[in-house]
């Protein structure tokens, strides 16, 4: 093996980022969870843990929350910080 | 439903392009699939079916990948020629 960058450790998981950008897109959205997931194609209660971070979703469920909410899976994925 | 920013849709879908930079790092790594999968800590067919799209891959393993080729998850989702 050759590595060719210097390791690049996310200080936070991905599940939790993208958990606490979806709860504040939603919000700006003025978005129900029950809104959300209608809008995914998806269930109130699973939208629910995605926002808790205790779901390892799919890059598919990624692109679906992304659409919905109108940004890229890239922007749910970065930190607001970052 | 309040879009505050512009649709923005991805050329190519996000299984895609992770296929495609799996691929592309790990033959720059002088790796085989067998040789990245004992990194990832995953099978070597599962590797070879992430490098032909054809898995719904989760955040998760996602992140394994991302640490054994030494790159972010972001790096991995995002098009070589964005």
């Amino acid at each position: 093996m050759k590595p060719k960058k210097k390791l690049r450790k996310p200080s936070q998981p991905l599940i939790e980022t993208l958990a606490d950008n979806i709860r504040r897109l939603r919000r700006e959205r003025e978005l129900s969870q029950e809104e959300l997931a209608s809008l995914c194609g998806l269930h109130r209660t699973y939208v629910g843990s995605v926002e808790r971070g205790e779901r390892n979703i799919t890059l598919g469920s990624l692109e679906l929350f992304a659409a919905a909410l109108d940004v890229t899976a890239i922007d749910l994925l970065t930190r607001e910080d970052a």
